[in-house]
């Protein structure tokens, strides 16, 4: 069964992906198909596809997997692979993975011969209700995270479900955090179902992914280049970035939803000191996140290095770590600059709190 | 004196370049300036627009000149500088110099967090008349020109035809030759008034610029993704940046434009072969290139190579090469193809030709 998300851009489709890659590839002409699979998805995921008879032409490329490769040396192997088999501008890229795959392959293609079309088909959760909107693309460059991109959409997203059986219950809780933060940015209703549900049964709350990315699909319709409300998206992320880059050099990183829910938990302690959000709501926020997400302590030796991450974010301005904080469960208010003072006191504060529980 | 050359997307003005940059920074607030400069405009260029107050703060990109560095790895070291100096989305990245600079500082900057504003300030003759019009952005990769790219639009375009005086005269005539392209393409009045100047005193033909410059305008503004009629502006290109590539290995490498007028006889003797252009026409148009130009030989041994970076044009379709050629003195068809058997024809007939003169 194939459903439609709402979208004046492109079609997002929610349902069987390989029906829904026939209906669209069934419309239109293409010089010729690309798929671009990681070590992981060419494994578990490619198969599921390959049976389609408008796939037998389609060459693959292999990328290794991992945020580690997401950066120029692994783009310009998709370019060249696309040189090699004279990819003209007619050519299309369908990205089949997670948030990696999704966003250098988008960004191969969108510079690739200034620009051939490119399909989503996002394997994880957090690809599925993160990245299949917006039109972010990008990759990482010397250790800032998303440094060098574009904004350009995909000619249609496709979400399956189906493909999150495919991975670990880590990953699940992963792309659990960013449905949980479109939940405390627009939607408290929803944020009451989701604190009832269990991350590791996702067919119990299927119907939610859809939800979660209908929420994402309003806020960047609104404001499709950042400029505005757009940036409530990243409530959690100016501290949850810091905290992924940092980790990332760690033997343990944190997966990029386990950080944005360390920093849901610090950001949200912002909101209360600036007076933003009441005690109680905030309590609410750590407690149901500190029982979903392994929150790690930040060694006070670290926060030179976190702020020093924070002022790279491309959110500043004029030098000023730009913040997108709650004023409510289900409300965000854009474009706080809390100073590092209060950056460090939540740093201790979060430290604090998880050492309780 | 300050003019504007008509352009509904952004302003393009002609004149002053200090006087035109001052009128333009007042009006518009950024957190940092970016000057973006290579060995040679470092020297005969930025000092006559250093002593601009606005420009006190800003800081200075060197790159080094040529096609040669207009890579991923010098792409690579903008990008760097950028982040080195927390650059952040309110920046603005000055491009001062040729079409290397432009189109590779203009594709860095739009790639820069997901896009910062830039704005062209074209030095040589060639970047005054062609990059700085149509929003190409680019690099070269694999060996292929501007194989790695987007479209996108400065926010202005400041031609200034004193920094000619800082050209060599070979330079200028390169540039000349995108000056006849568009007069052969698209107006017969001015190729007759081109036909009559020397290249050696642009003073002389000064106007000619911005008139030239209105012309790839006009066109651009009816196709500006390049769909259709835009390729007009590709006659000469397609066996122009075939034999540019070929002879960038070579002792002797061809600038831009002689690469684009050899590839103008070439693809007039294609146009003249397939019953689009009179004998007489084809033989006024190589007299006049054939004066102004040094036409090089090409090998036979050349001719495989030269295919297979024609199959490699970004304008293709389906695998046939795909040209540009006129059907009269201003006229243009687009979307000719030409099999390998014509182009090899055209090959020989070119060097009997340039033998003879």
């Amino acid at each position: 069964m194939l459903t439609q998300i709402k979208n004046p851009d492109y079609p997002i489709f929610f349902g069987d992906a390989a029906e829904a890659l026939e209906g669209f590839l069934k419309d239109q002409y293409f010089s010729k198909l690309f798929i671009l699979v990681d070590d992981n998805t060419g494994v578990h995921c490619l198969p599921r596809m390959a049976a389609l008879p408008a796939l037998r032409n389609a060459e693959v490329i292999h990328i290794p997997s991992g945020e580690l490769h997401k950066n120029i040396q692994t783009c310009q192997e998709i370019w060249s692979a696309l040189i090699r088999y004279q990819a003209d501008r007619k050519a299309l890229l369908i990205n089949l993975g997670g948030g990696v795959i999704g966003d250098m392959g988008g960004f191969a293609a969108s510079t690739f011969k200034r620009g051939i079309r490119f399909l989503q088909i996002p394997t994880t959760l957090l690809s599925q209700v993160d990245a299949s909107v917006g039109g972010k693309l990008g990759i990482d460059f010397m250790g800032v995270k998303n440094s060098i991109g574009v904004f350009q959409n995909p000619e249609t997203v496709i979400i399956d479900p189906a493909f999150l059986q495919t991975l670990p219950a880590r990953e699940i809780r992963s792309g659990f955090a960013e449905m949980l933060k479109h939940s405390l940015i627009r939607d408290k209703a929803q944020w009451d179902i989701l604190t009832r549900v269990h991350p590791e049964t996702p067919e119990a709350w299927r119907e939610q992914i859809a939800a979660s990315v209908a929420i994402k699909q309003a806020i960047v319709a609104e404001d499709p280049l950042e400029k505005g409300i757009r940036k409530a998206l990243n409530f959690g992320h100016t501290l949850g970035h810091a905290l992924e880059s940092y980790f990332l050099e760690s033997p343990q990183p944190l997966l990029h939803g386990e950080a944005i829910a360390a920093g849901m938990v610090l950001e949200t302690l912002l909101s209360e000191k600036l007076g933003l959000l009441s005690a109680a709501a905030r309590d609410s926020i750590f407690v149901e996140i500190a029982r979903l997400y392994p929150l790690p302590a930040v060694p006070t030796s670290a926060y030179p290095v976190l702020l020093d991450y924070m002022y790279q974010d491309k959110k500043n301005e004029q030098q000023r770590i730009n913040c997108s904080l709650l004023d409510g469960l289900g409300s965000i208010k854009i474009d706080c600059t809390p100073d590092e003072d209060l950056i460090r006191a939540a740093l201790d504060q979060y430290n604090q709190l998880i050492s309780l529980v």
